[in-house]
């Protein structure tokens, strides 16, 4: 089995409301000298069998297709398990 | 300057609709063999200045307290940064 791990965040040019309120809670409960919070999304993806190049590419595909919106957001494609298979 | 990730996923026994949602569109969109998609938070937060003992401690401590609802939620804490400070 194969696991892959998506992580989307927003570019860094894009203002991110929620990661502004992560930052002021916080310097509120003490931890100081915070100067950024940004606030994204990570997926994790299960897959039967290993992980050839051809799949690898259909993962990265569909990350920018379907979890990340490339206009505002950037991706990052981590294989954490490649399930037995090199590339 | 140190930088830290904080993930936040589901407990795997806690129902996931939006990795559920996500792991059938990845198999319309051709991505054959997904046995699970589990979509979580993560969460990048810059420091000033170097991470000590004492601040990696606050940092975990906020992150269950503020990040992450233990109940129904697991975090790990990565250090991607030490801002130069071993410890």
């Amino acid at each position: 089995m194969a696991r892959v791990v998506v992580d989307v965040m927003l570019k860094p040019e894009i203002l991110d409301p929620q990661g502004r309120a992560v930052k002021g809670a916080l310097a509120r409960l003490g931890l100081d000298g915070v100067t950024d919070v940004r606030q994204g999304k990570r997926f994790e993806i299960d897959l039967e069998g290993g992980l050839d190049l051809e799949r690898s590419e259909q993962v990265h595909k569909l990350a920018e297709e379907l979890l990340a919106n490339p206009v505002i957001e950037d991706y990052t494609v981590h294989i954490v398990d490649e399930g037995g298979v090199r590339e």
